[in-house]
C-alpha cells in the first residue's frame, strides 16, 4: 500500500470498477472510427455532498485530455462516452471531486429557517467569489455581479432565487474548485480499427487453381479475372493462401501423400525454396509486380486482398542455410523439423523461438510484414499464430500499428479457450472460432451469446467460417447443399464477421479424403484444381444476396445486438438483430435439419425491437424478396431444405392505413 | 505498453486472471489464522510444452518466498494452496516456466522410431547434465550417474526405462531451468485475524441500564455482575456503546425529546463534556481502572468487550475549545452542527475532514483507538464510518493492525452496497449488513447467496443483527415473540457473525416510538433502562442453545458453505450448511410466518452433503433435542410458531443396523 499521508487526505472522492477495462487495463479494448465509447464507473464519496465525475480522453501520445461530464445512472454508478474519431490508440480514464458549490446549492434549496438562509447566503457568496477568480472575462465579471447581490441589503427571498438559479448554476459548473479532484490511477485504452475490422465478409480461394481451362497452374493474372466473380458476390475481402515459392524438400503429394508426383505443385503452407522465401512469391504465380497489379485490380472493384502468413519453412528455404541459428539442431546436426511423436512432418521447420538469436528472429520476422505492407496489403491472415510467443505477437502487431494503424490481423488459432482469447487481447483484430462445430440449436444459442454478450467481446472480434481449406465438417459432409446454404446464412448474420473458403464451398464439396476426417479429398492444399464457376447448383446467387442483406443492413453490421427468439422446434433456430436507434431490424429463422420441412412459432421480442404489438408488420425475407404481413410476437415460419432452409427478415412496421390519408377523421 | 524487448522474448508462459484478487490487487483478501488460502490462476505458453507453476507466498516483509506447486485442473487453469499461520498480512504470487526437461518426457514416452530415440536419449543426457550443474552434493551426484547410464552403449531399451522412470523425474523437478520463468506482475496480499474474526457471537448492552435495582445508574462494577449472564448464553463479544462523557449543550432528552428533563442522562454517541471526550470515561459509569476491570473479568469468563467509537462531538466537547480547526465554521462564527436541511441536529458536531489540519485530526483520532487499545480493548464498532473519508480509514486500519493484527473493526454503515463494500476493502474486519430488512425468503436467499458465493466474500465479513438500538424492524414489530424467535435463528445460522442488542431482543420488546417508526419507544439511546432477567418468556434459553449449537458445530462457524434448500412452501426457509470435509452438517428451517403453523417438503441435497440416500439417516433438533429418521432427499417439516417457528438440525448417517453386527453375514 501506498504511503496514504503522502496524499492529500482531503481527497474523498473513490473511484472503482471503470469499464470497460481488459484485464484490469492490461490490454486495451477494441473499437472503430467513429464509435462512441460507453464507460462507467463507481464514483462515490464518504457522507451526502455532491459530486461531479469527469470522462477523460485523447488520442495516444495528445499532452492534453478532453473532458465530458459522466452522469449517475443509479447504485453509484456513472456513465459518459467519447467518439473515437481516428485509427489509432486512444486512452481514457475518470476523474472526480466532491464539489462545493453543488453540495452547498443542494442543502440551499431545502432550507427552511430565514436565519439560515441569510447565513447560507453568505457562504454561497464566498463560493462565488471564489469561483470568479478562476474565472476570466465576462464570465468572472459575472460571477462577481453574483456575489454583490448575494451580499446586498435587499430581500432574502429575492437573493434566494438568483442563488438558487440556473445562470449561476451554468457559471459555477464552468469553475469548480477541483483542488482535491481524485483521479482513477489508471489510463485504459482503446485501439481503433477500420470500420472493416468489425464488419467484412471474406472469401478464401487458392491462386494457383484459378486458371481458365483445366490442367493448367493458375497466375495472378487469373486471379485479376476471377476479381468480377467475388466482387459481384459482395465479398469485401480476397483472402489468399501462401504465395510465396513452396519447398521441394520432402514435399508433399497430392491427399498428403509422403511421396509426390512429378508434377505435385505442394502445399502453399510448406513455405521457401531457392526461388526465395516469405518476402517472395512463387514463380508460377507470377512476379511480384503481377501481385501488385492484382492488389491494385482488386482494389478497384471494392476489394481488398488479404495474405496468408505462415511463419514456418520448409526444408529449403533460404533462412535454413542463411540462419540456421533460428532452428533447433539435433544431436546429429540436422535440423529439427515439426514434430507430434510419434507423428512426424519433416516438411516443415518450425522457427525455434528460444534462440538466442531470438531479437534478430522476430525483428526479420516483422521484416516480413513490412515487407507485404509495401506491396499494398493491408490485411493478414496469421497461420497457427498459438505456436508463436505470445510476447512475440504483441510486440509486432504493437509495432506494425504504430505506422499503420489500418491493418488487419486475422488469428488462425484453432486451440484452447485462454489461447485464442489472449491472441485477441494482445492486439489481434479478428480471431477464428469455434463456429464450424457449432451445429445444435443449443450450442449456438450459448456460443453466440457468450461472443456477443460476455465481456470478451471487449477484445474478441469472431470471424465465423464454414468452411476452410483444413475444416470441412462432418454436418457439411453428411447434410449436402441445404447444410451448406444453412452454414452459410448463419455465418454471415449471425456475425459480422464471416468467410468461406470457395469455390469449394459454393459448389457444396463435401467429400472427405476418408471416413471421419475433416479434410477435403482432393484438397487443393496439395493439388491445382479447376472449378467450374457456371455451375447450375453453385450458391453463388445466396451468397450475393446474403451480402447484399449484409451491405444494405446496419443491424447485420455489428455483432452485440443480437437476441436469440424463442422457437418451439429445436431444428429451428431464430434470432433478432437491431441497429441502435431500432430503424433497421432483422430476423432470422433457420433451420438445421438439412432433411425435412420444418416449422415453428417463433416468439419475437416485439418490445425489444420497438415495435408496437397492436398492429400489424411487414418481414419481408430478403433471400427471396417475399413479403408477409405478421402481429403480434407470435409468428408461424415453415422451411423446406431443399428450397432454402434460412429466412432473412427485414421488419418495417410503417405500413399505411386509412388513418394515413388526409382526409380521415 | 512496456518495451517488450526490453525483456526477455523467450518467457514464453502467460500467467493471467489470478485468484483470489480484489480489484485487481488494489485490496487484499481476507482470511483467519490456519486457513489455507486457495489460489487459481490461467496459466499456459504457446505450442505444446509442458509447464510448471509455482505459487509463491510469504508474511509481508519476509525476503525470501515461500513455493509450492501448482496443479492444472482444466482449461489451462491451475490451483495451489497456501496456509496463512500467523495474524497479519501475506503476499501471495504466481510463477511458471515452459520445463525443457518435462517437454522432452512427455514426448520422449511417445516415441517410436529407434533412431529418434537414440537421439532423444543425447538430448535427455544434456538436460540432466544441466541439472547436475544446478544440484549439489547427492542428488548432483545421482543426476552425473544418469547422464553416464543415458549415454552409455547398453541396450536402447535400458536407457529408455531409466529416462522415462520415476527416479529422474524427481530430480529433475527439483533441479528445473527456470531461466525463462515468468512472474505475474502483481503480488496479492491477504490480511490474516483471528479466528473471531470469522465466527462471532455479539452482545450489545447499555451499562447504565445494569444496575441491580430500577431507578440507578449502572457502572462498570454492575456490568460485571451481568458477565455471567452474557457468558452463560454464549455469548463471544460484550459490545458497549460509548463509555464516555455525555454532552450537556443542546442533549436530548427521553425519546429523543429536543429539552431533556434535569435527570435525563443524554445519548451516549453525544460525545464529549467537561469531564473529558473520547479518551475518558462518563464518571456515573466509574474509572478508566473500572473499565479496565471489567474487561479484565470479561475474558476471564472467555469474553471479550468490544467498545463503540464514534467520531462525533457534542457541543461542550473538549475538543470543540482545544482543536476548533478540526471543525467547520459558519459566517456567524458559529460551529457547524450536524444537518440534512431541513433537519438540524444541534447536539452533534461533525469533524471537518476537509481541514487544513486534516493531517493532526488523523493522527488524534487514531491515538483514540491506540488509548483504548492500551486499556485492553481489541474491537471496536466504528460508527458511522462512511461519513468519514475512505483514506483515513484504511491509513488508520492498517496503522493500528501493524502492530496488533489481532484488532477487529466492525463498520456500521447502513448505507449503499458501493460504500459498504468500499469500507470492507479497504480494511474493516466485519461489516453490518442489510439482514434486519430481508424478510422474505426470495429476499433471504437471494441476499444470502450473494453474500456467501460472489466474489464480495473475500473482502466483506457480514455481520448480521436482527435488531439494534437504532433498528426495530416492522417484521419484529408486528410478530412479536415468534418473529424474534425466527430472526434470531436466521441471524445465527445463516451468518457465522452475528449479534443482538440485548436485553430487548430476548424480550422481545417491539414497541416502536410512533407508528412507521423503527426507533424504540423509550430508547435506552436516551434513558436508563431497567430489565427483568428472570422473565420467564425470555429468549435466553433460546439463544443460549443456539450458541452452543454454533460452538459445537464447525459447519455454523463459517459463511461460504451455505447451500439453500427446495421447499414447497414460500413461508418456509431451508438451507444447509457443512464443514469442508462433511462430517459435520446441519440442516435449518425457518417459517417465516409468526401467526400460523406452516408445514413443506424440503429437498434435501444428499449428494452435496456426502448422505447416501438409499439409508436413513438421524436429523437432531439442536434446539429441543427432538430427533427424527429421514431417508432420501424429500422429508417433512412443520414449525407451530407457538413452539418453535424453526429446527436446527444436525444430520448424522452413522446409524448402526443388523450389518454392523460381528456375526452377520
Amino acid at each position: 500500500m501506498t504511503n496514504i499521508l503522502a496524499d492529500d487526505g482531503r481527497r474523498r472522492v473513490v473511484i472503482e470498477s471503470v469499464s470497460p477495462a481488459v484485464d484490469g487495463g492490461r490490454f486495451p479494448i477494441k473499437r472503430v472510427v467513429g464509435d462512441r465509447v460507453i464507460v462507467e464507473a463507481d464514483v462515490f464519496a464518504d457522507g451526502h455532498d455532491a459530486l461531479r465525475c469527469m470522462l477523460r480522453y485523447h488520442q495516444q501520445g495528445a499532452r492534453s485530455w478532453e473532458e465530458t461530464e459522466m452522469a449517475l445512472i443509479n447504485n453509484d454508478r456513472w456513465r459518459g462516452a467519447f467518439e473515437v474519431a481516428e485509427l489509432g490508440r486512444y486512452e481514457y480514464t475518470v476523474a472526480a471531486w466532491v464539489d462545493g458549490f453543488l453540495s452547498w446549492r443542494h442543502d440551499f434549496v431545502k432550507r427552511e429557517d430565514p436565519a439560515d438562509i441569510v447565513l447560507a447566503l453568505q457562504v454561497g457568496a464566498m463560493l462565488v467569489e471564489a469561483a470568479a477568480s478562476r474565472a476570466k472575462g465576462a464570465e468572472a465579471r459575472a460571477l462577481r455581479g453574483f456575489v454583490k447581490e448575494l451580499s446586498a441589503d435587499s430581500a432574502v427571498e429575492e437573493r434566494r432565487r438568483l442563488a438558487a438559479g440556473d445562470e449561476l448554476l451554468g457559471l459555477m459548473m464552468r469553475y469548480p474548485d477541483r483542488s482535491f479532484s481524485a483521479s482513477y490511477p489508471l489510463e485504459l485504452e482503446v485501439v481503433v480499427d477500420r470500420p472493416l475490422a468489425r464488419c467484412s465478409a471474406w472469401y478464401e480461394m487458392f491462386p494457383r487453381s484459378c486458371a481458365g481451362e483445366a490442367g493448367r497452374h493458375g497466375t495472378f493474372a487469373d486471379c485479376e479475372k476471377r476479381l468480377d466473380y467475388v466482387a459481384q458476390m459482395g465479398f469485401d475481402i480476397l483472402y489468399l493462401p501462401p504465395v510465396h515459392p513452396i519447398g521441394r524438400v520432402k514435399r508433399k503429394g497430392r491427399n498428403n501423400a509422403l511421396e509426390p508426383g512429378p508434377n505435385d505443385p505442394g502445399s502453399p503452407w510448406a513455405i521457401g525454396a531457392k526461388e526465395g522465401g516469405h518476402k517472395a512469391v512463387h514463380p508460377a504465380l507470377g512476379s511480384l509486380a503481377d501481385f501488385r497489379k492484382l492488389v491494385a485490380a482488386a482494389q478497384a472493384r471494392g476489394l481488398e486482398v488479404a495474405l496468408d502468413l505462415a511463419f514456418q519453412c520448409a526444408p529449403d528455404h533460404p533462412y535454413v542455410d542463411a540462419h540456421s541459428e533460428w532452428f533447433r539442431r539435433r544431436p546429429d546436426g540436422s535440423i529439427q523439423f515439426a514434430e507430434n511423436p510419434p507423428k512426424k512432418y519433416q516438411d516443415i521447420y518450425p522457427f525455434h523461438f528460444e534462440s538466442e538469436h531470438w531479437a534478430a528472429l522476430w525483428e526479420e520476422l516483422k521484416s516480413v510484414f513490412a515487407f507485404w505492407v509495401e506491396q499494398g496489403v493491408t490485411i493478414f491472415r496469421v497461420d497457427n499464430p498459438h505456436t508463436k510467443p505470445f510476447s512475440f505477437w504483441e510486440w509486432l502487431i504493437a509495432d506494425m500499428k504504430r505506422e499503420h494503424p489500418e491493418l488487419i490481423f486475422l488469428s488462425e488459432a484453432f486451440t484452447r479457450p485462454r489461447i485464442m482469447h489472449r491472441l485477441a487481447k494482445l492486439g489481434f483484430t479478428q480471431s477464428y472460432t469455434y463456429f464450424p462445430w457449432r451445429n445444435t440449436k443449443g450450442d449456438l444459442t450459448e456460443y453466440f451469446t457468450e461472443l456477443s454478450q460476455s465481456r470478451s467481446r471487449e477484445y474478441f472480434r469472431p470471424n465465423h467460417w464454414p468452411n476452410t481449406p483444413d475444416i470441412l465438417t462432418a454436418f457439411l459432409q453428411s447434410g449436402g447443399r441445404p447444410a451448406f446454404m444453412a452454414r452459410v446464412v448463419l455465418a454471415a448474420t449471425l456475425g459480422a464477421n464471416y468467410g468461406i473458403y470457395g469455390p469449394a464451398f459454393e459448389h457444396c464439396e463435401n467429400l472427405p479424403r476418408e471416413p471421419g476426417s475433416e479434410e477435403y479429398l482432393n484438397s487443393e492444399k496439395y493439388e491445382v484444381r479447376h472449378w467450374d464457376l457456371a455451375r447450375a447448383d453453385s450458391l453463388a446467387p445466396l451468397i450475393t444476396r446474403l451480402n447484399r442483406a449484409r451491405h444494405e443492413n446496419p443491424a447485420l453490421q455489428q455483432d452485440w445486438n443480437l437476441i436469440f427468439v424463442p422457437t418451439d422446434n429445436h431444428e429451428l433456430v431464430c434470432y433478432g438483430k437491431f441497429n441502435d436507434e431500432r430503424s433497421n431490424i432483422i430476423v432470422v429463422a433457420v433451420s438445421l435439419d438439412p432433411h425435412h420441412t420444418r416449422s415453428a412459432f417463433v416468439e419475437l421480442p416485439l418490445e425489444e425491437f420497438g415495435i408496437d404489438a397492436g398492429r400489424p408488420y411487414q418481414v419481408e425475407d430478403l433471400l427471396n424478396g417475399e413479403s408477409y404481413l405478421w402481429q403480434g410476437p407470435r409468428n408461424y415460419v415453415e422451411l423446406d431444405p431443399r428450397v432454402c432452409p434460412a429466412h432473412v427478415f427485414r421488419v418495417r412496421q410503417q405500413l399505411r392505413s386509412e388513418k394515413d390519408f388526409e382526409y380521415f377523421a
